[in-house]
């Protein structure tokens, strides 16, 4: 059994939480059933036990180095990618007619989450290479598709995405690399430099094809200039394409996957090649973002799902003090986990773990419903919905990815501090998520400056209609009546708060979005909370049935009551900004700090 | 000027918002003056500017190794320790008699202040000795003072504090180290070991002197059979004294500083010097404790200053993006400082890094002039809300050092994830604080378990009493005014929550301190908002006067309107637990993780 994540809940949040299976119905999945996915959670068990937890502490210890112009990685990555490209899955979720499986991408992301859970650094190769992919297959030329494709799904090719440059990180549409047209159509010549590109150059793979993001020499300012390009490191015949490694970056953490610092046609010498249409580039790939987001998330959740399951196991095993009630010295030292105060640390990380992991189930079957339904209403609606819960399933698990994982430090203690243990590892890789793929502030500004505004509040209005079904669905279960007064006292004062600062849209963008961030907070808080709802209807009819598992179920249901104590609460310490029409942190000079 | 702090702002708490002079009205210190508590403060910066910052990233890239049973440290620590000695840092705070300057304790602690900020693993080793020698002169026979002090003053000589072991970290009454009377009065043979002992070996000095708790063979169990031993590592004629360095951790931060993990007796040649009384180990560390545990909240504090100075510099100059009220792109971004959410999170961490600034300095003058009253009455008064506030001011640091150091690396975005910016690493080294010298748990259980009730509450009554005055004190200001109902208003809730909170005593401890970690998270924010309102009034007042430094007053006033608008509110998401009669951190059983 793996130490790092729990089988058992995720198969409960898919099988049983949330029916995964219901997307079998549509004709695109109907080969699959639950024997094949739980096929596949198993083959990502097998390669996460096998070959990626033993080496995650070694590839922090000795982490990628840029040797003349060339970024080495750990040796073993070499076979490991080898291996994803040969079990499929870099391509699982592509049609058959492209050597993929059709696989749901719920069940590709929750793969995903074993893998992530049992070493971050290491799964990110293949993830990055069915982006990349993905951008070809759905938008490129078929000449493009056959002549990229094939090395990317074997896992010979290495994708990526070059987005980020040195003057154009959050604010994206001042990027300024250039591809200026060639005679040939669709062949550019590009300038420019990138960073941050992860997996941006390594020697485990034979070729690195960047996806990239730059301005047709003339195109519009901003985002409606932008395109996107294949940028291949090496061109078919051997020849190099001028793109070159300039610096790697070393980090805090997560330091076992390499991240470039690269220069493009410098020497007047690289290629690249239009996907699609001219100036279209940020819509492709925004049209992938959804999907990019809630894989960081679920990076987030499975790093503090990790950090979780190693201190739970310290605290189960570590004896330390005794009961309050106890004054004898001369009887033993409890284990840790019989303090109420680490187990509070402990239901803190369990409830945003397990909440967060099913709300990001919730979304997977969600983005899979949307690509294969047929209906234009209800894609568009289920499309609004997925919209607005997206910034919040990114944000939520990768803040509270970080206070978790520092949890899982404070009950090891001195011990957490120290090399010796994992959970040091995790603190730190958990870091980046607030960082990547948006930060949390650009996160706040699009879920209330865009998402909640988008069709009237469509989107808003469906994701309340969801949370009333659930405590409609609760009702007619029996011992959740606390829960469920609980939580609808929290969203009864949170609706109202959201409303109040709704208002404050009449006093212009800066006044209405200033806090946007804590917004994003308390709709993250709130969310989880009727996940654990959720939750805790099912636990409750599974323990009505005669589940003989009743630790499991205690255990939701406990959790959930702990979520709506401990957590629902944190909402009433936000409120207070919706509400104010004071803004320090506009009126303050800068000059004043 | 030195970028990693500000003078100014130390300045401001030490004479202008609190009046440190008052100290020199007590005969021990009537020597001094401003003049001179600047001069420490300016030595202090030198030190700090010339040799301390100059190496803080070498030491944490090339952190102490264990070679042959001996740790290595960097090769400058050797001169700058002899430095510390020579210029009189490690007896500062003692007598004339002892070599000392007779120096307010507050100042020495601003001093180290700077230092923790410039290099926090290069500052510790001077204030180990500093500690370690108060012990010896303070409860050691003058044979004992006389032969280990002196070259404990010159940084001859390091000292320590060796307190934890395997199984006695945060339960300390669990040590079992054991002292062995010989015929020598007052000389033990000492057998056991101890873990996590900062500074407790290195090459930097001569020898290494620990003052250790041990039990005396057959002496009563838990904390009342503790005593306090003198166990240097070398005899003084050059024997080694059987103290063994076992290993050595490498940690995640503070990797500077070398921790050791001792085997003391194993050949069963350690010699232990009793100092004071047998059995009264604990005690007299304890009479240490309120420093110890005040100069670790001075090191969160001061590393989280010197992240908010460094993402302060990167907010300034760093462009990206523009105002949300900029339409047009063809405008240069502005510097990220202009984003509303980028100054909360300035805000953020100058609120809680001058606030618990603030509280530092108010706690340091107590604890001088607690040690220096005469009349009975007000020293006990000053000692028992010095009780209360220990707790506090060493855990509010503790904690926000960590979110602030995290808000240092969300503002430099991707590049505050690499090596390249220092503040990955604070944020590494801030995480040590809410771990050694007491857990958070465990000040929150000293607190409301044991400071809150001493004597009838009298503690909490002063410190209710401290707050009114500041109160009283504000009402004579121009334009305070909606900043202190807001203040007061939060007040008042919180009292109302924290008497629910004490009726709980009824039921029990378990329920009663099931919820002290909030409860002490929540005295820290309503402490540290009372200390933002007395920084108001000092401000208020300084602009009446005509101050011209209006930036820096103007700058004070926001702060503290942020800290009430943004972090008092906090204190809302805590109280429902003060209230609530539901135990889920009771209730849930092990076997339900």
């Amino acid at each position: 059994m793996a130490e790092f994540y729990s089988k058992k809940d995720l198969l409960f949040q898919l099988f049983e939480n949330q029916n995964c299976l219901e997307l079998v119905t549509f004709p695109y999945f109907t080969d699959h059933s639950e024997e094949t996915f739980k096929l596949v959670l198993d083959a990502a068990e097998q390669i996460s036990v096998n070959s990626l937890y033993p080496i995650f502490k070694e590839m922090d210890r000795n982490e990628p180095q840029l040797i003349d112009g060339k970024i080495r990685i750990h040796p073993k990555m070499k076979s490991i990618i080898s291996q994803f490209g040969e079990d499929g899955w870099i391509q699982a979720i592509f049609s058959y007619e492209e050597g993929g499986q059709q696989l749901p991408w719920t069940i590709h992301l929750c793969a995903g989450f074993i893998m992530q859970a049992a070493n971050y650094s290491a799964s990110v190769f293949p993830f990055l290479t069915t982006g990349a992919a993905n951008l070809i297959r759905t938008f490129g030329s078929k000449e493009l598709i056959d002549r990229f494709t094939p090395n990317m799904y074997s896992g010979k090719w290495q994708g990526t995405m070059a987005l980020t440059e040195p003057d154009a990180g959050s604010s994206l549409s001042d990027l300024t690399t250039t591809a200026f047209p060639t005679e040939k159509e669709g062949v550019f010549h590009i300038k420019g430099q990138k960073i941050y590109i992860s997996a941006g150059d390594h020697d485990a793979c034979e070729n690195i094809i960047h996806l990239m993001l730059a301005r047709i020499q003339g195109a519009p300012a901003g985002t409606k200039g932008i395109s996107l390009f294949v940028v291949p490191k090496n061109r078919e015949n051997g020849m190099l394409n001028d793109v070159l490694t300039q610096g790697i970056y070393h980090k805090m953490g997560y330091k076992g996957a390499p991240i470039a610092h690269l220069m493009i046609g410098s020497n007047e010498g690289c290629e690249g090649y239009l996907v699609g249409e001219p100036n279209q580039g940020l819509k492709y790939m925004f049209q992938m973002m959804n999907e990019a987001r809630l894989g960081v998330g679920m990076n987030a959740v499975a790093i503090a799902t990790a950090a979780y399951h190693s201190s739970l196991s310290y605290a189960k095993e570590r004896p330390q003090g005794r009961k309050l009630t106890e004054k004898d010295l001369n009887k033993p030292q409890v284990p840790i986990i019989e303090h109420a105060d680490v187990k509070r640390m402990l239901l803190f990380q369990k409830s945003v773990t397990e909440g967060a992991l099913a709300l990001l189930v919730y979304c997977g079957i969600l983005s899979d419903k949307i690509s294969k339904e047929e209906n234009a209403q209800k894609k568009k609606e289920m499309h609004l919905l997925l919209d607005l819960l997206t910034p919040i399933a990114k944000s939520y698990p990768s803040e509270m990815g970080v206070q978790s994982t520092s949890a899982a430090v404070q009950i090891l203690g001195g011990a957490g501090y120290t090399t010796d243990f994992p959970v040091e590892q995790y603190y730190r890789e958990a870091r980046i998520h607030p960082i990547h793929e948006g930060t949390t502030g650009i996160h706040g500004l699009d879920l209330l400056g865009r998402k909640v505004l988008l069709e009237d509040g469509l989107g808003w209005k469906l994701l309340q209609k969801e949370i009333q079904k659930t405590i409609q669905e609760s009702q007619d279960v029996e011992n959740l009546c606390e829960l469920v007064k609980a939580f609808e006292e929290k969203l009864k004062k949170f609706n109202h708060g959201a409303a109040q600062l709704l208002f404050k849209m009449n006093q212009g963008p800066e006044k209405f979005l200033a806090d946007a961030s804590l917004f994003l907070e308390a709709c993250g808080i709130l969310t989880v909370g009727w996940m654990w709802l959720k939750q805790a209807v099912t636990a409750q009819k599974a323990l009505e049935k005669g589940n003989p598992d009743q630790d499991f179920y205690f255990g939701k249901l406990e959790t959930a009551r702990y979520f709506m104590e401990y957590e629902m609460i944190k909402i009433e310490g936000l409120l207070p900004r919706f509400h104010s029409n004071s803004y320090p942190t506009i009126d303050m000079n800068k000059n004043w700090f």
